[in-house]
């Protein structure tokens, strides 16, 4: 579908819910709040799923596009949002539309907007606002600059073009506030965290001449720190920010007293085989394991395994 | 000065010394080398100064535009130095032309093509490039992305703009590659940074519930992380990126046993009359102080400081 043909099929509807998926991100939620947004201002009533997962990070930013008591959807839209096993808690609707920038999509709707090539969702639905409305208003800048900062990691992940930067330029033309979003996407964390990343970097070990480091997480650094899962976003990407380190390893003690194994490396070392040693797998670059032992007994092992795959 | 004139100007010239600034950092060396290529696509000699303070961050980027022995420059220009007080270690020529983008530039070149409103100086290089050449290289566009990214701390400070953006998007499409550059410009830390910030994150206190965050940084830690001054830049900032902190504190232990301190702060209190109980001083956001005893007296004592200010 193309976006003239998005846009000719949504002006005739009514009564529009957007739905954003299940533990949402800055994209599925800044975009589908400024396309609530624009419907909106193109006179329709539209609402967003009060996703129940919504953290309160973004909760802010969408709470007012809430469907109020008794309202009923008469056309439904998911946003960036892959395959039906995806849809948030609680959420038995048929979507009619949906709107993505996954190449995985299912075409799961008979309507499918794809972006394939965008490094967020919120650059569809910039351009989608564009060509309905000739612009994007204040709300909808601040919404798909969360959109597209959160999906590049602030511009950062390989994912990153320069229609990335285009997009995040316009948004600021339209009245974003870059500065305080990033403050508060970015920069501030919990007092938890920053206790909880403060153990675990002094904790840290380092083998194989600085090849090799390894982060340990244990349920008493986490009672320490006062850290809730909350506070655990992407742990295991810390060890792997250390100059020098080709493989990083996070071993995280669970709740029975194993432990989570997360194995980061450079192309040059396969993660997914050191992994497979003790029945796990995943990515070349990105993999992991569980291993039946606390973390200091399964430090050993996934060092081991990494010495039988590292020659 | 207009770009026009600054290239009518460069164009009659040749063994062109470009200089960058004292301590030098990633939109000075960028951008310097940014212009040293141009020039020699124009077929000029011309060559970075050897300044001796570059680090190893930046090193293998700018090493291969340093002159031989014996290069004898008829024509000097400064890049990104407000005011001689800030010429390089070692430097003592007269410069001919300087190319800077701070609005305090004191004017003391003849010639002097100032963007008093761009984030960083690479993009007033960035339009003298297209506009002599009709574009950059990839090697220009690599150290563009460098000083553009360097100067807006990867896009999150204050002073980035939608030219900002504008201008990444188009070293990007020069061929930058951003995600190399980002995981070895921002996300990747020595060791010993890492081993650092792990300490300070443990030992930070909280007080006036959480509204005052204050880490410490001994001469016993910066010896047990086996840290530098190298791995120091920016260490003031980290107290700050607890969430609810309106004042942080940073205490840095002084080779003399004294303590210097540095205070960051929401608008509503202000830093600088902080410090200013301790005779320091600074802007209302940021300011230091030095007082003359060890750093947990020290905490104490800037404690009750803010008890006086921030009522």
């Amino acid at each position: 579908m193309e976006i003239s043909e998005c846009i000719e099929i949504l002006s005739r509807q009514n009564d529009i819910l957007i739905v954003s998926h299940v533990r949402p991100d800055g994209d599925t939620l800044g975009s589908s709040g400024a396309l609530c947004s624009a419907l909106r201002r193109m006179g329709k009533r539209a609402y967003m799923y009060k996703n129940p997962e919504i953290t309160e990070k973004y909760l802010p930013y969408v709470a007012g596009f809430f469907p109020p008591a008794g309202f009923q959807e008469k056309y439904t839209v998911t946003v960036d949002t892959a395959e039906p096993s995806l849809f948030p808690k609680g959420f038995s609707g048929k979507p009619d539309m949906c709107i993505d920038h996954h190449p995985s999509n299912s075409r799961y709707t008979g309507n499918l907007l794809l972006g394939a090539k965008k490094s967020a969702c919120g650059e569809i639905i910039l351009e989608l606002i564009k060509a309905m409305l000739g612009g994007i208003d204040k709300t909808e800048a601040t919404l798909l600059y969360i959109a597209i900062s959160t999906d590049t990691g602030c511009f950062q992940y390989s994912n990153t073009n320069s229609a990335t930067f285009r997009a995040a330029a316009e948004t600021l033309d339209g009245g974003a506030n870059v500065h305080e979003l990033n403050q508060r996407l970015f920069r501030k964390q919990s007092k938890a965290r920053i206790m909880l990343e403060g153990m675990i970097f002094s904790g840290m070990s380092f083998h194989r001449n600085g090849g090799v480091a390894v982060a340990t997480v244990t349920k008493e650094m986490m009672a320490k720190a006062g850290a809730t899962e909350n506070d655990c976003d992407d742990l295991a990407s810390l060890s792997g920010r250390v100059e020098g380190a080709v493989v990083s390893v996070t071993i995280r003690e669970n709740d029975d007293g194993g432990s989570k194994i997360s194995v980061r490396s450079d192309p040059s070392v396969n993660s997914s085989d050191i992994c497979a040693v003790y029945g796990g797998g995943g990515h070349a670059m990105a993999a992991g394991c569980t291993i039946d032992c606390p973390p200091e007994e399964a430090k050993g092992k996934i060092l081991a395994a990494i010495d039988l795959i590292w020659k």
